[in-house]
């Protein structure tokens, strides 16, 4: 405790996302406080995010990276800004951290150390980038993105060395946004993924249109790419042959930076820094925000790792209202991302199947797969997209969702975290009331369409089956137990259908039911799923069992389920 | 009750949006009804919201405005659907409606009357655009866009009479729109509103910039208009010079068509015909649905009329859920809706402030107003919006919001759509994870941006001030009692600033407290309110009276508070 001629220090360990936002709430609200910022490196307050897009030229210019200046979070804030200052341990029975100064001519720091004392410490170290164990990792031609210095060192070796193959080794956020930007630099690039798929937090299927995007945008892609050494000119793959690259950029995830934190004696989780829903550590005194800490995840209930600027942000905000006595809490995670590719967006809320298979709740779950159009279709530009929603049986609690498209993903996959963070089922969103006039939405918006299709599968006014489904009956006793039935248009099947489905045109297929064999599975489906539903109705009220494919045979088409079509 | 062999006769009066989500949706869970659908018009099933967009050849071809024909419609859901069809009686203790056939040559219809048994009968009836009573209404160049018809008649007889000169009477959501397609043909275009704004769900101030933005375009707009009469070439206006119009555009709103129901005993309230919340009337066997209904708003607790089509399509599958026996129903309107203003979107949910007060709420509420980007700033394109939440005093429960601006605007609206649908409260926003990525949001999104500031207010943090109630002061005692302090920079403030104000730019204020008056009240303000608000807890706690201006001088700028404004 302070008295008032003694006022309060405060000392916050990371000049970015989390910490400056902890620095600047605290001032705002404690005049008197003392106030000190360390950071390692020799920026503070940049956007980190745009570093992918800077690289890239679509910022143009590192300059407009630089949010704040520690001119003026001195001016404005009254912030002892300290940069090339590392924290190296926390003494926390003296209250004190020793810090070492980087030495670094240009900024006047002296590779001295110093002790602080702190009142409260909050820490907000960051991640660091995997390192992977590979032979050639540590060449000078690797290259991490995460800060300004990163960049600058890249486009420096890049201009140096004209680099003409560029590999970029990790299909996450940073290696996506990496490659497409490198792209436009003009540069042949090769993205090397470790999984079947890009973009981990969504499901193989989902990620099918971003392989094509990429490779339409003249991407090399590698999936289950299993690297064995990096040389000078090469990355050499178990199995496949060789991919050129003379600059290499590893994009394979953080780590939260734990180690100090680990000495001083502080509770470190699997996932990062075990921290309390008002950010304090196992020492009250001392609070961690942002990427170095685990939270819990509001669908899955386990505790992650969320390396967001978001919730770090918001994470720093709520350690400066604890400090100074507001009553405010952090609420978790809802596992909302974004992420452009070209001219497409993905994005994702919740888990997708495979990580709830992950952890052992694949049973539980249902999820619908719907392709609607961003905004009404009659009105010009209206653009498709495919939205897989994943619900709990049952209940229909929302579990998680992806969308990939164009214009109006975000839109959706915002409008399903607020819904998940309203505690709505997918039943509720049938009952959602959102903006509609032609440009921008649809008298049934696609959020609500998630929910009639939902509420159907809920109330079993439908059965689905999906393509994956049917991947496994092909591999096991094939589809023969099916009686396939496509009711779409003539025109429509010759252009490419599922393997041994007959042609009945919806508005045949009443007066076609005496040729059907009531003694067979019916497999009934369209395009998108909408005449699939309405065959499956009259199927099953006239008596047969029936299923309707899952997001029609658009959906085979986009994920990649290539044994089930057949193309005349 | 019917007998299996007998099976139910559905009857639904209208065959447009609620009319047919309901007969399709019966359809589909019924295979075995009498489903019939009696149309007035000549035309189902087509997007009358397209309508505006199609006259100013944005949707080129009326075509595209037809959703479904009457053909697919009775091949794909074995619908009988009769057009030209008008009901005339409901004879409620036999169950038969009376309707008589529209004589129209083309389509085969006779004049004549038929009765119609019905088990249950679904009106879908819709609204009619009010006609003022002013002389020259009935005019042949006087014209409703409700409809296709509608659509043709003023096409035919723009090109017949070459009109140069176009009045749009109302500017509501089809005034707007009817405006801005009908100067994209060219003409010169006056929109009058009896109003002293646009748009009126939205506040005075936040209609402002659509003002600019029709002017901006070249629309002549007379705001408090009081028409006198309609001739053949003018409008003439009390006090007003009169306006060219060789064509005339009306659309001041609609009001429900209840006559047929009211003959029949129905019970019909003040906003439309009652309905329970499975949208049956008091006739148990009658349902009612989409604009002739009023349902509950969720924020005011009144009953209203929501001429839409979202409701109204979601209204019509609930009726054909309840026929069918499923456990469903409507849960009220939050009143959300979006607008193109040429290059601006308006959006809306919940009610104004002007609503509000309107209702007797005004002392409880407080609002805020926000000026954020649609993305990241750092990233290009990031496009300004104006936003304007309104909430509860002390719960902090959301009331309202309007957002004006380009891209991004629709989508924050959802946004709070689906918070207030999801009972959450402005405080709560601070928490909500949107997708972050810079080419589509921002770490802190603009929905984050009202938690926060909407937090502040609440805790105490920052006591504001609005624009309106200085233009109180002004009228009463003058702003003498504020001592005005700009803290932007001196280049700012040259630019324009507010009366009697002084310039202390933000990171001089520390060192210029002792210069201040603490007997005077200090009004504290920047351009969109955030070093206002740094500035206020400066001030605050070195012990002065100090209130922040409410969305900063933007706000005053683009609210046209001009009285405030003192530009060098």
């Amino acid at each position: 405790m302070h008295s008032a001629q003694q006022p309060n220090t405060i000392v916050i360990v990371g000049g970015v996302a989390g910490g400056m936002s902890c620095a600047t709430r605290l001032r705002r609200l404690d005049e008197k406080a003392n106030i000190i910022v360390l950071e390692k490196g020799t920026y503070v307050s940049y956007a980190n995010c745009g570093i992918p897009y800077a690289l890239g030229n679509v910022i143009k210019g590192e300059a407009k990276l630089h949010l704040q200046t520690a001119e003026k979070i001195a001016s404005w804030f009254n912030i002892d800004v300290k940069t090339d200052a590392e924290l190296v341990a926390i003494e926390r029975t003296s209250k004190l951290i020793r810090v070492k100064y980087r030495v670094n001519e240009g900024c006047g720091s002296t590779g001295a150390t110093e002790h602080i004392r702190y009142d409260k410490l909050v820490l907000a170290l960051g991640a660091e980038s995997f390192k992977l164990p590979i032979k050639g990792i540590d060449s000078g031609h690797v290259f991490t993105l995460q800060t300004i210095p990163d960049l600058q060192h890249i486009q420096s070796y890049i201009a140096t060395n004209k680099c003409q193959n560029v590999a970029v080794i990790g299909g996450g956020f940073i290696g996506l946004e990496a490659a497409e930007n490198l792209r436009l630099l003009g540069t042949n690039v090769t993205v090397l993924e470790y999984l079947p798929h890009v973009f981990p937090p969504i499901d193989r299927d989902m990620a099918e249109p971003l392989h094509k995007e990429m490779e339409r945008n003249g991407i090399h892609l590698v999936l289950n790419a299993r690297i064995t050494e990096i040389t000078s000119s090469q990355i050499l793959l178990d199995k496949t042959s060789p991919v050129n690259a003379d600059l290499v950029i590893l994009a394979v995830g953080v780590r939260p930076r734990t180690a100090v934190v680990e000495d001083a004696g502080i509770w470190v989780g699997k996932a990062g820094v075990v921290v309390n829903d008002t950010m304090q550590t196992s020492d009250p005194d001392i609070y961690a925000v942002g990427d170095m800490v685990e939270t819990p995840h509001l669908v899955s209930g386990q505790m992650v790792k969320i390396a967001l600027a978001g919730p770090a942000n918001r994470q720093g905000r709520l350690a400066a209202d604890h400090i100074c006595g507001l009553n405010n809490s952090y609420r978790g995670n809802v596992g909302t991302a974004v992420c452009k590719v070209f001219d497409l967006t993905v994005s994702t809320v919740g888990l997708s199947v495979e990580a709830l298979k992950a952890i052992g709740h694949g049973d539980k779950t249902r999820y619908l797969i719907i392709h609607p159009a961003h905004h009404a279709g009659y009105y010009p530009g209206a653009e498709p997209m495919v939205i897989k929603v994943v619900f709990e049986d049952g209940s229909g609690r929302l579990l998680g969702a992806q969308i990939v498209g164009k214009e109006g993903v975000d839109k959706r996959n915002d409008l399903l975290a607020m819904a998940i963070r309203g505690g709505l089922s997918i039943e509720d969103l049938e009952h959602v009331e959102l903006g509609y006039s032609p440009p921008y939405g649809a008298a049934k918006d696609p959020v609500n369409m998630i929910g009639f299709v939902g509420g159907n599968i809920l109330r079993g006014l439908v059965q689905m089956i999906n393509a994956e489904d049917l991947i496994d009956d092909l591999r096991s006793d094939g589809l023969e137990k099916y009686q396939i039935i496509d009711v779409r248009s003539l025109e429509e099947f010759r252009q490419g259908h599922m393997v041994g489905a007959i042609n009945i045109p919806i508005g045949d297929l009443r007066k076609s039911l005496a040729s059907l064999d009531k003694a067979k599975k019916l497999l009934v489906y369209c395009w998108v799923g909408y005449r699939g539903y309405l065959g499956y109705r009259i199927l099953k009220q006239n008596g047969f069992e029936v299923v309707n494919l899952n997001g029609g045979f658009k959906a085979v088409c986009i994920g990649g389920y290539n044994a089930l079509v057949e193309t005349k």
